[in-house]
């Protein structure tokens, strides 16, 4: 294939300011190493898209979206508006429940120029690829409430784990570990107090490593697997985790890096019935929307990792992607900064500086 | 009341170790303030009696703990004799179901002499209670395996909670910020994405915060929650939490202060329909037990909070408590200190430093 579409969708607040300098900075990549890119822009999965009409998408989004080979996608919620649940599960859950995006793949990495929080930490230090489970598990919908309005009210919810879903988020974990110096494969549980579900996943993670001889692995259980994030990071490689504690450990990890405005997320379907969708960690962030002071680099960071996955991982995307990451890594050192790096540069300044090292 | 009955459990590996210098500092402080202390020892809930008897406990266990004002707890587990599931679920876990032990609360404070993971803390920048639901939500227990053994297999664990048992974590939570200088509390949710528990879970803080106007409150997804116990940690005042966020929570709380292994907890039942139990944070540490290297300060603090406990939190047991926490204040800047934190002193060591100073 030499020809990709991407779909486009800014969403809402700075979703609309970053993806800009995201699209710049990709095509300035695409461009040089001769990636041929089909752009077409939505205007809906967006909060304004809703007020107009009621709904965040179109009905026929579905059609509209199979023919890409990506989503690049900004941010999405704006609280005034629409409640964040009509939002989330009207676009981004959605797609990465119907287009089968089962993995979501965050890294974290210390840079220099970003100060972690974490005393005597500096580049180099950390870099691990969490892998979150991302279509089931804790995020399931199903349950209801009992007694309502009564005092014997009560709630339940079920966490749902199938075998399938289970072993092949395991298996994405531990190929991905062979292509890292390390080779080492977290798997985070809590089977110690989730006594069902969590000796169950727990299984699924031995049956799926004993398949790989050569990559070494340890379980460990979420609470003591957070507080190690912050006392041993850099012990980490490649972390798999379910949909809660994948999202947990992917705002915790970047937090400890000092990145979490940088970080950046692939939601895969990895055999490629669907598009796969690329966006920033952060959301659309209503407090500094219209500024233009945004922050880019995750949109940036996820444009890059868009491009190595459409050419898995190998050839022009791979080549695109490595440009990209360390044109990222010199302006975190030289400058232009955004504000939240202490800087006084503009969200465009940022993205100029960024695809003019292409 | 001035005569306290309780009930001393050293469990297993280090709680054998720790807990005997938590009872001289606790006997230090009791007689020092007029506190008339009936201690009662008891071999079991521990691996080695599970090894001789086949059960974590004896089939009476209830019969013979309920007459006691409170249960000092050691540490469980010794995964080489019995699996986790087994002593924890048949002993801890039971306790704080069949007790009703309903408050798990666990402080996280920087001190002098113990060096923060995060950059430029220092003592008194960090101080907040956790203020954990302890006996149902996440860990349920309730669930089951379908297709086991096909292709098609799917595990499913529900997450449960009731109105009463939310409600009073709550009002617990709203109560505790009353007595605090910054009378503020974080509520810990996800309800962006567990869509029908979490939600719920919110409504039931809004209602129980409109009961108290003069406490400020937020609520905080558990993700970026977690990334900012790393980022902005002084924020935090009272954190209450669900089961399974207030485990993590309280790992990554104490984690961030540098005093993971210095954690107390208190499983209340404020009601005092039952024993409350109080124990440290830290496990039965099988790498280091037998040495008379650990650290015995979680269990002697666990022990202040016993003694505030029993005589609610007002005289002699309040004063004791803080005369307790003063001399291991003075004790973790001066020494002796254990090798965790540097040092060359016993076990043994610790807790007679920190009872000479009552
Ligand atoms: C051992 C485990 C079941 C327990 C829990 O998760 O409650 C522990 O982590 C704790 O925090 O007391
Ligand atoms: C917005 C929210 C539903 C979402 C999630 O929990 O998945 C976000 O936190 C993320 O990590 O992408």
């Amino acid at each position: 294939k030499t020809h990709y579409k991407i779909a486009v969708l800014p969403g809402d607040g700075i979703g609309k300011e970053v993806i800009p300098e995201g699209l710049r900075v990709v095509k300035a990549a695409a461009q040089r190493f001769g990636i041929a890119l089909e752009l077409v822009e939505f205007d809906w999965a967006s909060c304004d898209y809703y007020a107009q009409t009621g709904s965040m998408m179109p009905d026929n989004w579905k059609e509209l979206l199979l023919p890409m080979d990506a989503i690049y996608f900004g941010a999405v919620g704006w609280p005034a508006i629409v409640a964040d649940h009509i939002s989330l599960w009207g676009s981004l859950l959605k797609f990465r429940r119907e287009f089968d995006q089962y993995i979501n793949l965050r890294p974290a990495q210390t840079f220099a120029g970003v100060r972690s929080p974490l005393a005597g930490r500096t580049a180099g230090d950390i870099d691990m690829l969490i892998v979150r489970e991302n279509t089931e598990g804790e995020y399931s919908s199903v349950g209801g409430i009992m007694y309502e309005g009564t005092e014997n009210e009560v709630v339940m919810q079920q966490s749902i784990f199938s075998r399938r879903g289970t072993e092949r988020v395991m298996k994405f974990a531990f190929e991905l570990a062979k292509t890292r110096a390390r080779k080492h494969v977290t798997v985070a549980t809590k089977s110690n107090g989730i006594s069902i579900s969590m000796p169950w996943w727990d299984a699924r993670a031995s049956e799926v490593a004993s398949a790989y001889p050569d990559i070494s692995w340890d379980k460990q259980h979420i609470d003591i697997l957070c507080a190690r994030f912050v006392l041993s990071p850099e012990r980490f490689d490649v972390v798999v985790a379910s949909n809660l504690f994948g999202d947990i450990l992917s705002d915790l990890g970047p937090a400890c890096t000092g990145t979490i405005g940088l970080a950046p997320s692939a939601n895969l379907n990895p055999e490629r019935r669907f598009p796969s969708l690329f966006e920033p960690v952060h959301g659309s962030a209503p407090d500094i929307y219209g500024k233009n002071i945004a922050n880019p680099v995750a949109a940036i960071w996820s444009g890059a990792m868009m491009l190595d996955f459409l050419t898995n991982s190998k050839g022009a995307g791979h080549e695109a992607h490595d440009a990209i990451l360390a044109a990222i890594k010199a302006v975190l050192i030289s400058g232009p900064h955004t504000p939240d790096l202490g800087g006084k540069a503009s969200t465009t300044d940022v993205g100029k500086a960024i695809a003019e090292r292409l």
